[in-house]
């Protein structure tokens, strides 16, 4: 089974309650929320005080990704304000981890992050630790940009690791997917799809989460 | 004449369009934007995306105060996105004159924040060259705290040296301004005054703006 | 009264408990803790486990000179290992008036150092709330340096400051005090010493220490 | 031959001289000294005055374990104070070849250390050039942690990659090592095994190490 | 066919323009042009201002290697000074694709580079967007130091992943490069020769260049 | 008398040599060598080898101007290579102190540089230790740019100092001198000046420098 989890970027962030209740009612199965700091990505976007915000908001579990340097600075933080899962970038985390350990004694799920360039070697001393793995497929900082094939491969590389040592897994896959490519990333081995714009650009946000469906 | 600019760090993030709308109605001069990039400061907030979505829900100047390192990156986005004033730390700019140029060469008004305990001999050589003046009353970060009595003395010392080389200098000042403290800095010469709490936790808006006009 | 602050820095650390109950015999006031992290400063010297395990070993106030970057990462770490006083250096504070709070919040009593060539204008917002002045007569980072005059002005301008704002202050100097050099920062105003070389280096500590009284 | 490496982490430090030699008499191969930055890990322990005032009390091997940023800046110094072993994080160094060839022009052994999320595929190009290769068990940066059984297989891998290209490699491990643990790693490859609370909270030291070995 | 990139490190720079024109006389193929920041090696160089002084004094490629931290930063600058290869650290690139795709798109050639140490696995899903993959066999910094032998299975696994993923890839070798190295790394798979002093410690380039091809 | 350096930024550096040959027949006095790292300001200019191949061709001072992060650590390679005068930034110096006792440890001339809205405070406990203060009239980083008049209250207030602790120190400005605004520095105190674009953009060299002599 697919999850579909809209990302916060492509909404309108001067009514993102209803925003976010809009694609409940459309059948998102996460709110995924994109933190940025300006350091480890060129962009800064939002941080705990929103996710507090929008925590009552919603039953849906929110999918934060710590686009940010230091990550343990503010894990404690994101886990008070509300976040049901927190993803970390190995490219960000010199103690990897350790940062794991202390996003799961928050009570959040965890989970780690690749860039495009990453190579997946990098799971294989934490995957049996994680709740989830996401790839990039696109670079991250900014939403709307153009999905890269090269994460199919890459795709199917964390799918085996899984399957040899963490069947549970969930896979996670961000940047550019719409109902072309969502079909190449679940047939990879994905089976949490990130989508922005391809949600929140559609006005029936349920036409466009169901589209995206395998 | 004493301006009001509500800090929207304390406003419900979840309907950010409406609680603008509600303090402009009720009489605000400026809208208070917080940017921390969880550098400068131990928060993480907004960056320009958000300035973008409130843009166009009010016609009053943002006042965009950055927190963040190297600001010098994320001007021309701010500025972008919609920002009227933008205001920098001296403790974060090793070029304040170029930054200060960089935020002017925009359109937009540039101004310069002091920490509580920096000295203002460091305003002396770019006074001139800047629109306002933010004095912070509290440690920069986080909403909700107390005023700091230290900042009286320096809000005199500005207008000391606004009156030999900027009489139209605004001296802005950020930081548990409330009925009571909001006399104080305006008999010590601010113009410009930041409130979260006291006016977004007040239900009656106009009520709570017009209490803090001397 | 002019107190005497030991530092250990010149003691011998494989026996670093005996040192102390030497020195503490000898007539010490304080026992001067140097904490080098190798980025401030281009030495690494001892941390939080160091202060614990000397802690029970004498009943002198530890006088705890942080020449750390980020101090306030560390501050509750030195405070609940047993540190009395907890020094920050102007120059590693961009939020000096919050890493003051942040060590008084402890229970410890919190005081700021100025490098040599650092101006005293930057006490100005900050001398009432500190209970102590440290000023560098060296360049911090190792022991046993040549005392720089230089410091006498320094000494003169804190005292004048302090007695307008903060009579009470402690005002400590520290590098390369001896029995010539003390009289001098005593005349100036100086009422804490630190002395490293000039204390262990001697062997009848009670003379070391009652050499550097005036 | 199992070494064993008492870490002094777990020592005395108000009577290390006393530690060092205690734990001699009881048969360690080796001094393990664990040196903190309080930036590379969020402790901050002890430096080279430390090292050097331990170099006379005992004839064992200093083995100093890096666990800092700019590992190159330090070097000399360690290697000065009498350090026989020194090994840096590949975590903490961008110019790995460089750093271990700057440690062997000291006359030093050199050796590399990985955390136990980094993949052991980092030491294929260094593993000729390096003396040791120390394998964490836990984070580093507090004693007193539970054994990481992940570290298994990571000590079967670099085992393997000895065996083909450097079989007098010295394999350590450091991080929960006890009587039950000392076992499992022993059997999986390594032949140096640290231990700070084994052997520290022990009093009869020579028991306390007899216990890890094989 | 091999070619060869003399680099200015070890030229003349009181008067490089002539020291180029001879090289090309001499028949070299690619300037090679090292930029250092002091940063990410412990030497400064040269920047973008030299590269558009040298632009207009030779027709052959400029080859610029960045040995910097934030590549990003400077990326335009250079393209903008003339260089037609632009090279980057995969040790200095977290988002190594975006670095890759902004090279690519100001119309120069794109190429990552290695240090002696890092793992070949970082190119696996870089090197289908890169023209170029630079090998060092020295630890960059300094011109003049001894070709490391361990270059040369990187050689062959570069090669390797070429053939199956890009076989037009241009493999380059930089550090100790003569007469002697020349043949092992062209043997192993090599196309590009970086060389310093063996050009330029010669009075006759012609011979110099000559007899460094196979 | 006025000196004159000419600053190499706005040289022909393809043929260094002969452009400050063609500027020492023409009269000045310095050559000003402008060292920039890409971190403390955005630009990268050239470092300790550029200086080295300059050294033989002029018997004319090397006047150093440092705009690096940690100047320390580069200090000796400039000193070496020939430089006469090193002078840093106070902006890139906690240590400032000691950083100008490493300058005069090398047997070079020590100096201060302040940019433009960098307080004259700064110099109080320094003035007396260099030999040299050079004060931005333009933000660092690149030629060419237009004179900023909020540097003549700056060269009076150093004057004035200068006058009561050390009467022969150098005042040296930089940034946007020409023929109109050198009377101006010169009336407000200063005695040495670099010019780029004014000494290099002029074909007749001997006329250029001439007329920024008062």
């Amino acid at each position: 089974m697919v999850k579909i989890a809209p990302s916060i970027l492509s909404a309108d962030f001067s009514r993102l309650g209803e925003e976010i209740k809009d694609v409940e009612r459309g059948g998102a199965d996460y709110i995924h929320v994109d933190v940025m700091d300006g350091h480890f990505v060129p962009n800064i976007t939002i941080g705990p005080l929103l996710v507090e915000a929008i925590r009552p908001v919603t039953k849906l579990p929110l999918d934060v990704h710590l686009m940010i340097e230091n990550p343990d600075q503010y894990i404690k933080a994101f886990a008070n304000a509300g976040a049901d899962y927190i993803t970390v970038h190995v490219e960000a985390c010199r103690h990897l981890h350790r940062t794991i350990q202390l996003i799961k004694s928050t009570g959040a799920k965890a989970g780690v992050v690749l860039n495009p360039a990453t190579p997946v070697e990098n799971l294989r001393h934490i995957i049996e630790d994680v709740d989830m793995v996401l790839l990039m497929s696109v670079n991250p900082g900014f939403g709307g940009q153009k999905f890269l094939t090269s994460v199919l491969p890459k795709i199917r590389e964390v799918k085996k690791l899984a399957d040899l040592y963490h069947p549970e897994l969930e896979i996670e896959v961000d940047g550019g997917v719409n109902e072309e490519t969502a079909k190449l990333v679940v047939e990879a081995g994905a089976n949490v799809l990130v989508a922005g714009s391809a949600v929140f650009n559609n006005k029936d946000r349920e036409a466009a989460i169901a589209s995206l469906r395998p």
